[in-house]
């Protein structure tokens, strides 16, 4: 693997999974294969599960990892072509560029979307300028379209709590929230989750307006009623997203879209998902949180195994 | 030992001391004994001394040291039960403490009171959300109520400085200060003077007003006369706090208690302590700090052994 | 060598860039050195380069590094003798330095001028505390007047650019911006230039106002006119300052300073040099950044061998 930005093939994210796992129960067995190389992790806006899962990942792996807040601890970054730098920018990624491919062997970058400039956001401009100008492999922490770290882990959750010889039903159901997220998660999960199609059964339910870009809804089967989507459902993704089409705005929605209890009446052996952070009794309740429906702490601590696959995947590339 | 947030019996500090001494002497000498083991220090406050220290010691045990700036790098947590959170809290500790207790082994904390509620301070919630929600053993950097690490310095300076056979006074001195302090300090240290009174005398002074909590205070000498209190002392530590009855107030101050030279007339081998920062000429003279007399730069790399003693206790029980 | 805060003399700069060009080929060749030692970084204001590369030198010399944005997560330092403390500042530097001292075996501290005070500027202060009151080698990343690190890093450059058996002309041009910058990378640079005055023909060229302070031009030739000045450059380093004599001015300007292609009809053989970041379009063209012509990523790489040729010198002087 060179770059991990988006889901790659089923087969690769097979090996990525069974990597994990084998990480998982030995977190140090590789710890020779990262000796002497560096680890760069670049932030844009602050990260609690993916600043540190991957860290601990680079170092169970041998690396030495450094982080950088980007937005703090050093300056704007402009990545227009031809731009007379008179403005807020400090530096421009084709100078920085070259100097983080000097420093390390893997850039990591976390940047968040603007939700106001459709166009700008999916060009996903950070990542592509890091792979251009560092000439380094480069993960993505979380772009502005997508989080594949993230991803990785909700697969590795799901291959783990399925029973065998049974293809589970995976239904990832919008949420309420007090502000307009970003589709990055929901992007993400539907684009593995369409790769993932002949192990899992995949169902997509959301007020009318929130509709997903078409490149990630793909094969998905949309529902708007919940209850329908709901039912029989193995696993339940819930997150909040802002619209797409009417890009960034929350459109008002009609009925009560938090996931309670009540909702798994037609789904009894549902597990319940959730990237986190979550908004307790707004996006899902206490209730299910708190039960052991939940397995949304096997997400989080499925990120370092996630990140080490990919780390080491690229590691044994170099 | 488990989780250390407090002072623990006179007999398991006695160890403690003695580990740390150890380590003074050779710090790398367990380097062995963290390896393969993680530390996260989480910070809502700033901090040097602690930071640093605990850094430091978690380093020459081989473990590897993670520091996250919760206020900056990550969000503001919630703790409260059953919240709707439709406000400015983004992740229930409920949710991260699982996420952390999966990714370290032991988990350190520094959160500060609001010095506004004083029954919510008591509650050091942050500390209990940790312990009863990460499931891992907690070190605290200093609570809402108490600051141990400081304390079992403080008793390690107190040690090395005795003069062998001879039961010394300990004077804790009120000190001016020029905005409300925690009571966070007074109290640990009151608190560990307290449990070791086979080896201390132990004598408080301030002014009217400034009283500790009955707790804290336990069987300490109270003298309002600081002129009364200093005479003969051993050892004076040095420290502003505000008043606990009018909480978080700062009573008006009819004399003046800076310590000085002058104020020591009637203690000629008295040795000076500070937890730093100090406010030079506000709590204590330039004249003291900068002689022989002051032990605050041995309180302060005290820090680091004390810190080393702790963790490896925990090592060891792990 | 003890402390590094300006240019040594010529032969040990030899010594230093032998050193470093060693380690540019063997990164971990000395990976024992500093094994059980321990680097503390502190810094006052953003840093991307000088941040990493220090980090990474220490990394590979096999010491334990501490980063420190005291600024964000400590608090502000005094350092005037005898204040009462009752202001903004917390701590003072003579109680923190040696408590620094005690922590770390190597202390490495980036400071900015204020560009208002020349006296206080001129003083540099925070680097002489901290050499005063550590007791401890201090490494300059930075500071109110000089940035040695980065000029190493560029006497290297040049070294490793220049043709065998021809001194080159070397011409520090200086270049618009717009805001006031600091004087120290110029100053530095001119430092070493003067330092180096048997390897190099040392060039100045800037309009009317902004001569650099007489210690650090030295015997280096000024020219006002910059198209005179650049004929026949080996090695141009752009760089923008503020006016020393009307301290942190900008006096008005009457020509275009922007470096250009066009600039260098009668250099066509020079190297652009700049130690970033870089305002493109405003002090430098796309196009010469873009050329082979800039030897911009070169500097900036060989700043972790600078660093590294640094912290060993010191290493092997405990």
């Amino acid at each position: 693997m060179k770059h991990f930005i988006a889901a790659p093939d089923a087969s690769e994210i097979d090996r990525l999974i069974s990597s994990a796992l084998y990480y998982k129960q030995s977190p140090r067995a590789d710890k020779l294969l990262g000796e002497g190389k560096r680890i760069g992790m670049l932030f844009m806006n602050p990260s609690l599960r993916t600043r540190l899962s991957t860290q601990i990942a680079a170092q169970n792996l041998g690396m030495d990892a450094i982080v950088l807040n980007l937005d703090k601890d050093g300056w704007k970054m402009e990545t227009g072509d031809g731009v007379v730098m008179n403005g807020s920018t400090v530096e421009h990624i084709k100078d920085a560029g070259p100097v983080l491919g000097s420093y390390f062997d893997i850039i990591c970058v976390r940047s968040f979307p603007s939700l106001t400039d459709k166009e700008e956001d999916e060009k996903d401009t950070m990542i592509r300028s890091l792979i251009r100008h560092t000439g380094k492999p480069v993960i993505s922490l979380e772009s502005t379209t997508l989080h594949p770290l993230q991803s990785l882990a909700d697969a590795i959750s799901i291959r783990e709590k399925s029973v065998p010889g049974r293809k589970p039903k995976v239904v990832l159901s919008w949420a309420p929230h007090i502000k307009p997220l970003p589709q990055c998660v929901p992007n993400s999960f539907a684009q593995w989750m369409n790769v993932l199609h002949r192990d899992v059964d995949f169902v997509i339910t959301h007020p009318e307006g929130y509709e997903l870009a078409p490149e990630y809804q793909g094969n998905a089967t949309l529902v708007y009623d919940q209850q329908e989507a709901l039912a029989d459902a193995d696993f339940v993704y819930v997150k909040n997203w802002s619209s797409y089409n009417d890009y960034g705005a929350m459109p008002a929605v009609q009925s009560d879209w938090q996931l309670r209890a009540s909702s798994l009446a037609h789904a009894p052996a549902a597990h319940i998902m959730h990237c986190l952070p979550v908004r307790r009794n707004v996006e899902l309740s206490d209730e299910l949180l708190d039960s052991p429906r939940s397995i949304v702490p096997l997400q989080a601590a499925n990120r370092v195994w996630a990140a080490q696959a990919v780390i080491a995947s690229i590691l044994k590339s170099l």
